[in-house]
């Protein structure tokens, strides 16, 4: 958005500003988590994220600020953030409440103008996260950004479909280790077990042969080589997927 | 468009160039111009706006730059800047006009890129408004950035309808003081009388409540909150709407 | 891409990214050669262009680096970058190979991301076009890129049918001197013979006459004025156009 671009250079006219994405369907936090997540690791260390994808505006969900090792996410408490931060306990999160760093005549419509994208500007100008608020323990955790551990096996769901019918999961290769899927990965797909062989390319694979690489975006990925495996093997975005042991 | 930016660098290699939107329809000028003055009071002061939805290009309609206390606007004389520009009288608009500061082969079917870009770089180098070309008296002020006063009433119309049915209308705040209308709006409609309670955000009214606000584009926003007011009360982009004085 | 960004950034913070396009249809090499022919020349000297349309990632088609007078274009050696660097045989073409200038986690399925963004990178740092890999003799030239004489004419084709119904063919002002085709262009289409009046600009020609103009774009266009060329001629996409000599 041009206002948030203008509101940026306004307070810090040195900003870099680089557009990850416009393309998020409205009110999709799934899609625009799995973007983000995309992208971010990729960006310089410190670069600021912000994301605005945000059915709860004017709602008392909190602006926050997640500060990891690598960089700095700015957006609603609504899990968007989420699956990019990755973020570890020891991480600090802070309410964005100081009124002085946000836009004073704050619309109640267009918070990614008013608090999130003047947030990031203090913030590259060197603002301390600490400045923003108040530090919070508990943000919001979409099941797309949670992998819950049971028993034998770890559980996760489908975030992203590709245009090609490649199946992408919230597993990522620290995962798989746990579940020394090293060269076969089992699946719990609506309870029917598929077994997927690794392979570190596509083209590694024979026609129509179904395999798991992780793919650029560092998550697990299921496809049938030269084939939509979604279809195949009837599997959507928001399924929950089970890895077994092996 | 690329070739707009690629001039602009050319001329001024030091130009931090952002984009507003590519999303306006074509010759669609009442959008561009409505996208624009949401946009342009969030850049810093001086910011250069060029504005490209020109439907005239290659007719006689002149290239204009319009400098206001707050920024500069280029663009065709077609009213695309007027919404955003909010000229005052005694703000100065000149034809772009001086061959040396627009491209010598400048192309008839490509102004954005041989005259508009190349205007903007040289002003944003330092070329002085007035070394352009002449200084110009009327420019072309169409309806939808008009306010007209009539007796007890103020004339003006809608220029955008969003994607939840919310009326946007070109009345601003100073306008409705004129009117008086502090806490309540009473409007006419196709010869209906329609009254909206002033409200400061949508959560202030009940739920199909018809309210009033500044939105956060500045302009008078007639809504029904949690409802479609366009298609509740049949108004369409385009629409007069009279203030009467409360 | 964000991540063709983010990269870039990374290697070279200082870099000055501008967007071509987002648009180009998925695998349409001759589309994406021709919107990057029309940008280019506008660059100023020395910029680095990248292309990626590129429906052969992952096999062995090599990326490669062409360096010309004016300026540098990286992408897949498909044809992409052949309307846009006009290459003259005397200047160099690199494989990209060197592992110390593409990253190495390089994922066989994102190229743009891991090997042009970041040689790109690189050659804005200051890495010599020679660091990249060996000097390549042949390239691959799609018949889009190629005008090819014979006896008495050139023959060439259609790269493109505008939003008017306009018809621009792959060639140049130079091709037509060849030609002597100064005020009348004669064509040859289907076996059917066409003759267009050059005119420098629309407004020049009567209503519905054929006219022939290098267009903004620097390419023979065919035209229509206030008509549709294409339909009127049944002039299609790719379609062989022949220049008689006059």
């Amino acid at each position: 958005m041009a206002e948030m671009k203008a509101v940026i250079l306004s307070i810090c006219p040195e900003a870099n500003i680089v557009d990850i994405s416009h393309g998020i369907e409205k009110f999709n936090i799934r899609m625009g988590a799995f973007v983000l997540a995309c992208a971010a690791p990729y960006f310089p260390k410190d670069t600021i994220h912000v994301a605005v994808v945000d059915p709860g505006v004017g709602t008392k969900r909190k602006p926050i600020l997640i500060r990891t090792k690598q960089a700095c996410f700015i957006g609603p408490d609504n899990g968007i953030l989420a699956l990019a931060a990755g973020r570890k306990d020891t991480e600090p999160v802070y309410e964005i409440a100081n009124k002085k760093l946000i836009m004073s005549q704050a619309s109640n419509t267009f918070h990614g103008r008013d608090i999130f994208a003047s947030a990031a500007a203090h913030l590259a100008k060197g603002t301390l996260p600490t400045e923003f608020g108040q530090e919070i323990r508990e943000i919001v955790t979409p099941s797309f950004a949670k992998i819950v551990r049971k028993k034998d096996v770890l559980i996760g769901e489908v975030i992203h479909i590709d245009d090609f019918g490649n199946v992408i999961t919230n597993f990522r290769e620290k995962e798989l280790e746990l579940a020394k899927a090293e060269n076969v990965i089992n699946i719990e797909h609506r309870k029917t077990k598929l077994t997927f062989k690794r392979r570190r390319a596509y083209a590694d694979a024979g026609k129509h042969q179904p395999m798991a690489l992780i793919g650029s975006h560092r998550f697990l990925e299921l496809s049938l080589n030269q084939g939509n495996a979604a279809k195949h093997f009837k599997i959507r975005n928001g399924d929950q997927i089970i890895v077994c042991h092996s």
